[in-house]
């Protein structure tokens, strides 16, 4: 586990440099993924995606490897490495420091271990067993979710005000009405400031597994709850709800148990 | 205008002090200043307009203030501070670093100088005669809006999908049925990214004066324009919609117009 922690962190440092280069940068263009709609890639996630799989041919040769941006890669060790160079590429676009880099370890039953890496702030939210830290530069804090507040005093964070489908946005828009204060536009940095102990709940629907699989971690570790609208496994992405507190779970869950798919 | 500027770049460093204090901190607590609704205020922007204001009584006694949280003091000199101490108290209460500290100068005709501070990435924003500059430590980058992207290529950033009232958000939802790319939930660090080339367009309403008038000496300090709905002055607060190009400004005024207040 110690290996696998040590290759989790060189591979947020490697993503750091092309990222950094080009947040910001002048040059910056888009191309969209997305016929009739705009997914953006940039130069940015895929040089990072690049860095990170030299790191893995370097440290950890037998891992399978499966990336946003260069799909799968087999291995024979059992265990596969999920990344997402940059999650939240729109608001990396935007030079909106709520992006964040995805990485996460997955033995073939569910994700062992993971990272949160916020390059421009420096901020990096690790999660594996015995282990839930925010560490920057030389500062570090415990990550520890925050419990004891019902649906009525609760901050609600997604990303997008249209949840995936208009069904997801029904099962959201169930919630949202009942909830405190709703916060948008905030991709992986929302379950990093779940992790916190900073806001109660994140919904989300559409992931993608390299979406979800490095939040769960970071997530479980700070001893909150992350699963499917149905309660069940959320590691393979589509809807999915992370809380902090057991019973605010069980409470949002009710909710959106009509709108799972 | 050294000397304001000097005063503005005070203020700033004096805000910084209680908000990182608070910022993320387990005893945070808000208090709802609205009836029926949630306006949230903190001791974070409580303490914040104190120090802001120890400052001034110092180094510009003469002078009247305009603050959130504390109201108008009169002065003798023509000119007002005009002071948010956390624009996004909603940002800073999910621990997100997308608030601000907002400070401007208003000479009775217009805002003549200010600052958009990020207490948290170290971020400092300033416009003024001459200036326009993005200061982090020791990094200096010179602020530019960018141009030559039309409607179906810009980036719109807002606060809240749903825009002041209704009529707002109707206007609000005609521009954003148009655009390529909607991000929401960055308060005056919209305005900030938009001074800084990244963004094209920040639309709003229902602001108060205090909300945008450091975003308006930036974004013209910038190269860019902020007006009301109608095309004039923005710095009493309401609608206002912000552009790096003059065209898109226009184009967007046109679809904005048949809701201007």
């Amino acid at each position: 586990m110690d290996d696998l922690l040590k290759t989790a962190h060189a591979l947020a440092d490697a993503a750091r440099a092309p990222i950094l280069r080009h947040f910001r940068s002048a040059e910056l263009s888009a191309d969209n993924k997305r016929p009739g709609g705009f997914d953006p890639v940039t130069a940015a996630d895929r040089e990072a995606e690049t860095a990170m799989r030299a790191v893995l041919a370097e440290m950890r040769p037998d891992d399978a490897i499966l990336g946003e941006e260069a799909g799968a890669s087999a291995g024979t060790s059992g265990l596969t490495w999920v990344l997402d160079p940059i999650d939240g590429t729109r608001a990396f676009l935007c030079g909106a420091p709520v992006f964040g880099v995805l990485i996460a370890v997955h033995d073939g039953a569910r994700p062992l271990l993971g990272v949160i890496d916020q390059p421009f702030t420096g901020e990096r939210f690790t999660g594996a067993p015995g282990i839930a830290e925010l560490t920057r530069g030389t500062e570090k804090r415990a990550l520890s979710v925050r419990r004891g507040r019902g649906l009525e005093n609760a901050i609600l964070l997604t990303t997008f005000p249209e949840v995936g489908t208009e069904r997801d946005a029904a099962g959201f828009a169930a919630v949202r009405d009942r909830v405190l204060l709703t916060r948008y536009g905030l991709d992986c940095y929302g379950y990093a400031l779940l992790a916190l102990g900073q806001v109660d709940l994140v919904i989300e629907a559409g992931l993608q597994s390299y979406d979800i699989q490095a939040p769960i971690t970071v997530v479980e570790a700070a001893g909150g709850v992350v699963t499917d609208w149905r309660g069940g496994p959320a590691d393979q992405g589509g809807q999915a709800i992370a809380a902090g507190d057991p019973a605010l779970h069980r409470a949002a869950l009710d909710l959106l148990a009509p709108f799972a798919a």
